[in-house]
């Protein structure tokens, strides 16, 4: 019984996340009805993080056990066929030891959140960005963010329904980019850590969104971070901008693929 | 009786090209019809390049005679509000003198063509470039693009429908850039020209892809060239790889916007 490890990427757009629920299309069921068609008594699938409604993913990572021994890319061909047309796609697959776990195995993930700042709504990238009209100052938003880089007890920046054991993680790193963007510009937040809280992410990027128009002073981030207060967090962002982009293992399952 | 330019970005995944077409959706149709919210008895308006279906733009520019004064900025705004579920968006907005033509007062057009290479399919771009699964080789196709720079009878490169009196046109540059993309390559190609004809960039696409492939000699574009004959011209590329990225004009219609 040979276990596969894929890495997925997706369009968070029609799903109710990664998980599945009954009744709604998640990210989940749309590849178990792809593996089914090949393998109808596969068991359920794991993956490396539960992507909220509208999240995407172009560095997700699952593996299921599978009875037949597979060539790998025609393993990811013909799950490619069965996804389609749904926006979900097998980037690489590879046969990993028994022992490889998507979600427990993985030591680092990082995500990126996509804002563009322009007048005129997008057109290409509708549902791909979080777009607001507003300047935002990237250097406050900068000096904010490395408030939060290092061991902290995120309490402020998880969702109320997070179920994580402790609110108390390693922020590894938070970078914020500009890049040129059509008619505007468009900031790029990339952060790593071993894991997240749930809705981290969103929590602090829709935080350091308000300090970039000018709305918070970049410590007022230092002090609600200290509140360990839910109530100290910043509006939370919303999801079309956010990438789950890369999970890290000790070894990296994709390396020979 | 002022004036407005605008520069115009859209989806061409849901027209059928720009221009107007009795009982087809069109990009001057969802213009127009956005027009008329705000001026019911508005002419038609004129845009730099008809580009066909499917194909998409970030800087398409036209013009039209309104018979208020609206201050530019609002008038975009309205108009943006008008097109709205359309993906049309007007990105700058201009008071332009009355002898201001978007087509004839255009003197240089630039058109960029998305071209992904790998294995899987895409997911967040999806209608927005071209996707081959082989590999291309980008010094190859630079080698067969050099023959086609400078001024030329570009027959073999021109749809048989084609409407402009001469085929000599001048291609001021070609160049061909290769960015990482997630789980593949992706090839820019940059044509820039005072004008193109019809299916010009799609034809010539279509023929330095087959270089990239392998399947034919850089000098064989040279030679293909030489024959003036439509028949020696490679596949056309599909459209919704091409985006038309800028007109210019003698003074930037937007550089105060």
């Amino acid at each position: 019984m040979p276990r596969y490890a894929f890495r997925i990427e997706y369009h968070g757009g029609p799903f109710r996340g990664w998980q599945m629920q009954e009744g709604q299309p998640s990210v989940q069921g749309a590849l178990e009805t792809a593996i089914a068609r090949i393998e109808p008594a596969a068991p359920r699938t794991v993956a490396a993080g539960r992507t909220d409604t509208g999240v995407h993913a172009t560095g997700q990572v699952a593996h299921v056990d599978l009875t037949r021994a597979w060539e790998p890319s025609r393993l990811m061909d013909a799950l490619n066929h069965h996804l389609r047309p749904d926006p979900v796609s097998i980037s690489a697959c590879a046969v990993v030891p028994a022992d490889f776990h998507a979600r427990f195995s993985a030591v680092e993930r990082r995500y990126m959140f996509r804002l563009v700042v322009r007048r005129a709504p997008v057109v290409h990238d509708a549902g791909l960005v979080w777009q607001v009209r507003h300047p935002l100052d990237a250097a406050a938003m900068r000096a904010a963010a490395a408030h939060l880089v290092g061991r902290h007890d995120f309490t402020t920046f998880r969702a109320s329904l997070c179920q994580a054991k402790s609110p108390i993680k390693t922020l590894d790193e938070i970078t914020v980019e500009e890049h040129p963007y059509p008619a505007g510009t468009e900031v790029r937040f990339h952060l790593r850590a071993r894991s997240f809280l749930h809705n981290q992410v969103r929590s602090i990027v829709g935080t350091l969104e308000r300090v970039g128009a000018g709305a918070w002073h970049p410590d007022r981030v230092a002090k609600a971070l200290a509140a360990r207060d839910r109530a100290a967090c910043g509006p939370v962002s919303p999801p079309q901008g956010l990438y789950l982009t890369a999970v890290s293992y000790p070894e990296d399952p994709f390396a020979g693929a």
